[in-house]
């Protein structure tokens, strides 16, 4: 089955907006098994869209338009099918009883503009749109069943689940036996896992699908069946495949790191604070973004200033005096401080130099000072992170995350992947 | 002139990758006064590859493919090239001398895949490839410049900027005229907007092209001439809209609400504090994002708890009591607190309910309370952002950062359109 895709849009061309909305037709389309083989996108010129919709419909089973389905005169995906089709445009009595319903809900009164929506190629089967004015619609233009979809993303989402993927599904005779497992790792990039999996497990399957999507700071690793005869080889796959990227596994499916942290210090009912200088307040923020954050976190201190790490958190004059704000003495005394202030049972303190300004030879820009732990516990480490303000303060804030999260699980050493971001 | 894309790679199909790349090429290309006339994406398929070359060439001035210039076997553009040219792929001197200088400056012996990226189209021209181990290239097919460019988002742009945009201009007699001027808005969307220049400015001229990038939270707004003989008219129109956004207005080209908030307290030298509940630190740290924040940010207490709005920013417990942790009255003790522990001279406190837990009939999900201001001035409201924990806390961020900024710039009111947020 062949499967290509129009998107439209002045927007799409100039770069003004990134194209996500192809990104997620193809993955709904992958959920059903289906492969797109070519997408095309252009501007708003009838020209253009007449021919690509021929074009592309000749080369295909089901062609996908996306955007220009709006009121104004750059919206020319109708105009442009109805030629294709050698057909009229007429006015649709079902769109146009969808649109009045859309007005009155809203209480807008019809203009002309809303109008032009109304009519659409003769014959056309209409798609309903539960969010939007514009009807969706589909004809059969040379035995390829195209599909006009909208280009604002919400309405594209509803109009295809509530009807595109059935109609697809019914008409091409789809069954849904596409599985998707998705994995979440920290601390290992793309190429070195791609080459540990090609060493460790070279009898890989081809009937289960690796992927990989970097992100920073996680690294997704999905595997793919398209067939649920495959689940038991599937099984086995990740079965291998959780042991070998053991050090490095977070969570599953939407896991990032301060979820499983929140997840984790609930189910074990330990409270957490953070006492952060280089980092301002992005840990504390990063953990209370997670709905729920206020069973185990009760107060984080962004000490930026000496005057702070003294007054608030009780750091001694000696020990900042003697080595400096940022050091292994002014950690251990920001993070004593802030358990006993917090009434917290573990938490992290970090002091650093995150730049571009205020490195010395002796602490270059990139040096971190970590400590975590309980206040009986307590563990520090020197970290260098010399990559630029914006991916230091994150990456700082995931060690300390991950160092959190893995303090809770028992595990109070470094772990040896992490030997790469200490001070040489 | 017409210019056509060709993006490829399966990682584009699946949905697995958002091609980013194509937005950026087009700008660059825009930057130049040139505009693409079709973009087409297709996966790693041979057949595919040499039929989309052929057909795009032929329509085209410029055709530049990106992607597929890799050491792997699915990575098939030079193939491609040479197959749609009719010539051979040869061992290519310029390209081995390359690939041998990045491979002993990063201390990496050569394989057979990475030697593979020095076979290229017999009588193209090498494009360099600054950080990478790929050659970029570039031959003549049906009247059309092809160019080849790596997948890579890094090396794509040193290329293109070390070479690419040198070869296009020569090759086609481009001048440098086209200007951007970009406006960074806060509190207004696209068709609000869009809608008052319709209203307020109707004789807008066709040489001033006027464009929208809508962000969270901002609003980018565009003005762009592609000859400078236009420039005088661009700035009557600049200076018309700026009139018209002055409400909204923060700053220019990459400026952000936290960015314009450091540089204006710097100049000024004023301190600035926080003291969050409902952001959880997030308010600390965009403000610790921007380099140089120290100099106007010492501290920020996250007080989740009522102990720690109690015990270190000293809210009484009476207030608490009183009237609750999500009201005026604490937010304004714990703006007091926290300007008396930091000795900052201006900050903000925030108390709501982000949810999706916590909410009552009388305080519903989505209420906050913000105070900010000095000491001597301290100015309270209450919100109502009713959306979600994650656009709750971004929007609530933002909306303390632009109080800050305008509070500095000596506006204690609160702007009139921010009233859309007020509890009704």
């Amino acid at each position: 089955m062949i499967v290509n895709l129009l998107m439209t849009g002045n927007e799409l061309m100039t770069g003004v907006t990134i194209d996500r909305n192809s990104a997620w037709i193809a993955e709904q389309l992958l959920g059903a098994g289906i492969h797109v083989t070519e997408r095309r996108t252009v501007g708003d010129e009838l020209g253009i869209l007449v021919s690509s919709i021929e074009q592309l419909s000749l080369s295909a089973d089901l062609l996908i338009i996306n955007g220009g389905l709006g009121p104004t005169s750059d919206d020319l995906t109708a105009e442009a099918l109805a030629k294709s089709c050698g057909v009229q445009l007429d006015e649709n009595s079902q769109a146009r009883a969808a649109l009045e319903q859309w007005s009155e809900q809203r209480n807008i009164s019809l203009n002309k503009a809303n109008l032009k929506q109304i009519y659409l190629p003769a014959g056309c089967t209409v798609v309903p749109n539960p969010t939007g004015s514009a009807s969706g619609f589909a004809m059969e233009l040379n035995d390829c069943l195209v599909i006009c979809t909208p280009g604002v993303p919400s309405e594209l989402k509803g109009m295809f689940h509530e009807t595109i993927l059935g109609m697809i599904e019914q008409r091409f005779g789809i069954t849904h036996e596409t599985e998707v497992t998705r994995l979440q790792l920290f601390g290992t990039g793309e190429s070195s896992l791609q080459q540990m999996i090609h060493d460790e497990l070279p009898d890989w399957p081809e009937e289960v699908e690796i992927g990989f999507r970097a992100g920073r700071p996680m690294l997704e690793l999905k595997l793919t069946i398209f067939s649920n005869k495959h689940r038991k080889l599937r099984d086995a796959c990740l079965e291998k495949i959780l042991t070998l990227v053991k050090p490095y596994f977070v969570g599953f499916d939407n896991d990032t790191l301060a979820s499983v942290l929140v997840k984790t210090a609930k189910e074990k009912e330990i409270a957490i604070t953070a006492a952060e200088s280089c980092t301002g307040g992005r840990i504390a923020s990063e953990i209370t973004a997670i709905a729920g954050a206020s069973a185990i976190f009760e107060a984080g201190i962004v000490s930026y200033s000496n005057n702070i790490k003294q007054q608030v958190l009780g750091v001694s004059n000696e020990t900042l005096e003697q080595y400096g704000a940022v050091s292994e003495a002014v950690v251990r005394e920001m993070l004593i401080g802030a358990l006993r202030l917090s009434h917290a049972d573990i938490g992290v303190a970090i002091s650093g130099i995150a730049g571009p300004d205020g490195g010395s030879d002796d602490k270059p820009v990139g040096t971190v000072w970590l400590a975590w732990g309980s206040k009986d516990n307590i563990i520090t480490e020197q970290f260098h992170l010399p990559f630029g303000r914006s991916w230091f303060q994150q990456l700082a804030s995931s060690l300390a995350l991950d160092l959190l999260r893995r303090y809770i699980l028992g595990e109070h050493q470094l772990p040896k992947h992490m030997n790469r971001y200490l001070k040489k």
